[in-house]
């Protein structure tokens, strides 16, 4: 099983998210066996691939379908994202991801830093060898910055009590809605659509991108509390706090302090206790409704689009995904 | 000073290399000025800037003379250069280069490996709003592979004893040599030379890099042993074992093995005597003529090239360069 099975009721975008896969597959060639053979264990290891699904959906928006190029761009985006995702596993040293161990865990840094680079290099050069110009599709330095910087940012704001709502959310609107966005934005200017068009398709990107990392935000505190490697326990260790605990501790910052002072001391049970205080202080409930905002504007941008498939796709896609849990 | 020394001669190109510093300084917008000083400081630490230099040299070779893209290329190469040795920084965990301390040193592996990341992207954005396509300047996957590989490939082969002298070629040919090439080649493509005299561009910026890369592991032997954080010798105890030594690997083996299996735990005793044991057996002697076969070839083909005062400045360039140190 190569390709997700959310897609499975989708068998014609399933089968050109397959051509994505392929493309990639095709383009990884390591010199290093060892390494090549990770790399593509990352490429095809079961994630959504929301992104390349996007793109792909996207280039209906406009008048001109082209398929190929759909495929091409979808397949660069995957990597960029592969890329980052590889590097960030270096950075939050990270064991596992997806159930599997990560390139970081079994090879080492230094692998796996090469490997998040060599697949920023299959990125751009998928992208150079297309007929679109990289500048056309919001390639370009001050999106890559936003990309990157999110997790600057995060790196940044550690251990803050005082962090605001609005550093977190730029902080995953450069994460995450930033490289929806450019999915969205990518496939409305392959379909050549117009300018209005492109422009509320990367909106919807945005907005759809922010709802879904605040609902995986959310995720991580009601999954199970036990379950191994559970994320947002090692974020809370290590300072960085999502939006349900920023919540809570712009109103009950008393309540936390002492709690998270302890930063990489936090016993399990410490965890459980801030936990249990963000749910009780309505800290998801919260974090849910501005979820739902953002959903609401992308179902709201989403009727402006021209009819198709691709639309209803689109909106049956984000009621699976961003749901909501309570 | 920003540009380095060795360009004042040549007043002109001297400038070209300044506005290649001030483009890539005005692309550079990281949110967090802390890691931003950083990138930048890294941009002016004064390093050779050979690779733009070549590429600005070359983009005179054939009719057409672009400077603005010549520049914009430049940059471009000299962002992918500074990005690999971030990164390099971080997997050699080394804490000064140019007698600076390194971002991994000072902000940690974290923001290294961002900063890393960035001036990469840079590098590609920069080629995006560029006329010229990056395929035209062979920015290919496989390319890119060769100059990420190099460094996989001596993770790879560390504490071979049998580490042959066509390993350490291909390795160096990635890590220095490629980079070189398509700083040769990109200029020659911008200046519409024709395809032979692009080849031939191609092969010189091939060889000159072989060349200063065995130059520049020698130059490791020469220093002054006592010299802080002397590269070789962290290389030697990491099992990266480089030229000189490989020579005299092959036909004095067990004089050495002893002493290298230690590894990490080797004394500088036992690397200075590794380092004489070298001198002796004639490893850094041959390792000049090689370095000399490479450069005999770059300037064959140099005299093959259209006549003009960019190829008596390569001439010279090389000759600073390149001289036989013994």
């Amino acid at each position: 099983m190569k390709v997700h099975a959310m897609w499975d009721s989708y068998p014609e975008l399933k089968q050109d998210l397959a051509d994505v896969l392929s493309l990639i597959d095709s383009r990884i060639h390591v010199r290093n066996k060892a390494v090549e053979e990770r790399i593509k264990e990352m490429v095809y290891s079961g994630g959504k691939l929301l992104r390349p699904a996007f793109t792909l959906l996207c280039s209906n928006i406009g008048p001109t379908y082209k398929k190929e190029d759909a495929i091409a761009v979808s397949a660069a985006i995957e990597c960029l994202h592969l890329a980052t995702l590889i590097h960030d596993d270096v950075i939050d040293e990270a064991s596992h991801r997806r159930g599997v161990r990560t390139i970081h865990a079994d090879e080492g840094n230094k692998i796996a830093i090469y490997a998040g680079d060599y697949l920023f290099s299959v990125c751009f050069t998928i992208l150079a060898n297309h007929a679109t110009s990289l500048s056309d599709l919001e390639f370009n330095a001050r999106g890559m910055e936003k990309i990157l910087s999110g997790e600057l940012e995060q790196l940044n704001s550690r251990y803050q009590f005082n962090v605001s709502i609005k550093d977190y959310l730029t902080r995953i609107a450069g994460k995450t809605a930033q490289l929806f966005a450019i999915s969205f934005y990518s496939g409305a200017v392959l379909s050549q659509s117009s300018r209005r068009v492109t422009m509320i398709s990367r909106n919807i990107g945005h907005n759809i991108g922010m709802a879904f990392q605040i609902k995986d935000d959310i995720l991580d505190y009601r999954s199970d509390f036990s379950a191994l490697g559970k994320p947002v326990m090692s974020d809370i260790r290590q300072g960085i706090y999502n939006l349900p605990l920023i919540y809570v501790l712009q109103n009950k910052p008393s309540v936390f302090h002492d709690l998270l002072a302890k930063g990489e001391a936090m016993t399990d049970h410490d965890l459980e206790e801030v936990m249990n205080l963000v749910d009780h202080y309505h800290g998801l409930e919260k974090a849910e409704q501005l979820a739902e905002k953002y959903t609401d504007k992308a179902i709201k941008q989403l009727k402006k689009l021209p009819d198709g498939e691709y639309k209803s796709i689109i909106q049956e896609v984000m009621a699976t995904l961003l749901v909501r849990s309570m």
